[in-house]
């Protein structure tokens, strides 16, 4: 199988790689274009970010997207995502990106040649959000060896959390988790946020879906983000560099204070920007057989 | 902000130049093209004509429509406009088109950098709807001083009625309203629909969304068409030169009779190919700082 | 008008034109080109297969796909169908396809000036499908004359069905039927399935609705698979060069067993991948009235 599934079989050379063509191709230094060349986005989960920026990316690499809605498909007629894949590969298009609720759903689609794009599978995995996460964290301090950094939230339901975790870690940064109890797992040493705070070179946002752990947790929207959430009160007691980051959709007034996403160091919306390019560099890398 | 909210805040010698530069695309005279350049369509509310004109302006203009779908995006994790909005201009694309039903939702849009082009907001304005009236109007007879327009149906509900009212009348037309009492309200004088047809030189329709009303108006879809309604024979007792404008999408058989939709006088397909030009030349003012 | 409605009003001949060109097409001795031309899918039925399929055609014909979602349009404002074509027609599209549930939907149209391809309509034509059926069964034989083929499953409610038994017929194929006594009617002589694989050059499967018959036969679906369905057994008593097609989406275990989708006789993935190359052909020949 041709494409990117998990960071988890890439090695760290490789990710370095993925990330200097990214910042080359956002300073213009690198153009390629594969015209005459198409890709399909089959999303079968609610997705905005993921995308509309590989969507942006095949446009910058001169590849015509098509968007597949599975709204009024014949996803409606009962057609799993090995028969839609392999439609799409008999149709005729260079690649796919997949979003799927299935864990591993790519290790259904060994009969595929076509390259296959991970944008997102199931608990597991959400490669290029960890790689724009690191591009992000690279272009600020030009390193990750020894830089601390703290994932803050709901970790054990984060797809994105154990992804960046597990690369993190491999890169050589000091890897911690913060949040309530309840969505904390053993993907790495907790702190409270307020150590995580005035420690870390990144504060690593996770989205909280409240309302699913809101009875649990015993405490409204204003409480939980005064105490597990991120407010101006806390970036201000921040080291000078830090940055925080966030995967976003953010949930302003629950993880974090609507000021706080578009403050001097919130990096929330660079990510986006900065997304593109990543993913740009995946498309490119993949297709030359680099990847 | 950069784009186009409402014409309130456009001069009139603005707003004819926008017409003349559409006039100028329509007739082939004026070639501008933007390669490269990326814009997305944001509809929070239903929309055919406005959506697709605006791809299709793209298109001619070489530039790549992005066309965002509400359903299937992080909207349903409960997304806000600004945070969508400030999303695609992170994304990379060069501008966004935006239907909202919120009245002036794009005052909260102020930080955002790149071009927002209204598709219409709330019950307020829907300025390239009133610029492709106008320009269909200009194509006709030239000039707008000293016409005679009667704004026909649901005033009170209308976007478009109040946004035309207020151009028409700067570009010294004289404007009437006429339709049921329940619909009319203080936008200009009321004219009874049959002094109109005779006096007018424009009948602008607007859509009357009957099921709304029907229970207060007391009468069926029939009644409403021949008390309030473009039927034929009003058509027969209109001026030689008179012409008919409805901003789609027209309900047959209520405020429109089936057979007047295309009948001589009717210029309602007319103002949806008019509609493609005007945008282009509103993208093209916006991109050149023209507007 | 223009366009493709059904192959019924076609001739042989011109079948086989449409057919030679997409060989042409596919085998890259041809290239033609568009560019400037912008064509519609307007598609109110579910549809992956034709919907995609078309807007590949038109990307490698250097035609710019816009393609039109029932949902989040106008038809929520009960815009009709001959309305939303004069729309895209008014818009400046150089073509639309049409797929819609009523029979014969395109003789409402007769009005419309630019070129209209039928995507399905209703249970009568699908002629683009039967197109890519014969292409399929063309590339395979070299011929049409004297081939036996079995169209099996649901023939009574099938478009496909109908539109394939009068072309094959046409062309000198000898056509017959199998399936349940409750889907047949008087297409073709009717064979047992167990009769058929023996026989035929060709077998037809169709989709097979099965939860709207299921009560009705009185079988779960392993049973019709057994009874009805194309089982590796039954593929191990065809001839040697005899061939699989199915329109797909494809039911597997019910109307064929899932290892016979993919085994050496299937062609249901190879007619997809010449459904893109048929419908560039039907395209090219009608925008240069040849069709």
């Amino acid at each position: 199988m041709k494409g990117l599934f998990t960071l988890s079989t890439v090695s760290s050379e490789k990710i370095i790689e993925i990330i200097d063509l990214a910042l080359r191709f956002k300073r213009g230094e690198t153009k390629v274009s594969y015209p005459g060349k198409s890709m399909a986005t089959l999303f079968f989960e609610n997705s905005t970010r993921t995308q509309y920026s590989f969507q942006m990316a095949m446009i910058k690499l001169g590849i015509t997207p098509v968007s597949f809605s599975s709204v009024g498909s014949s996803l409606a007629k009962g057609e799993s995502l090995y028969d839609t894949v392999k439609t799409f590969e008999a149709l005729g298009v260079d690649g796919v990106v997949v979003r799927h609720s299935k864990d591993g759903y790519y290790r259904d689609l060994d009969s595929v040649r076509i390259p296959i794009f991970n944008g997102g599978d199931g608990k597991s995995d959400h490669p290029t959000q960890t790689l724009l996460d690191l591009m992000t964290i690279y272009e600020e301090y030009g390193r990750f060896d020894g830089l601390d950094v703290c994932l803050v939230g709901d970790i054990k339901h984060s797809r994105v959390a154990h992804g960046n975790a597990e690369v993190m870690k491999r890169l050589k940064m000091n890897v911690y988790i913060a949040g309530p109890d309840e969505m904390l797992d053993d993907t790495a040493k907790v702190l409270s946020l307020d150590e995580a705070v005035e420690k870390c070179d990144v504060i690593n946002l996770l989205r909280v879906q409240f309302e699913r752990h809101s009875e649990k947790l015993d405490m409204n929207e204003a409480e939980y983000l005064k105490k597990y959430g991120m407010t101006l009160e806390r970036v201000s007691r921040m080291k000078d560099k830090a940055i925080i980051i966030h995967p976003a959709p953010i949930n302003r007034g629950i993880e974090i204070q609507s000021e706080v996403a578009e403050c001097e160091k919130s990096r929330i919306f660079k990510q986006m920007t900065n997304g593109v390019f990543v993913r740009m560099a995946v498309i490119s890398m993949v297709l030359e057989d680099k990847l």
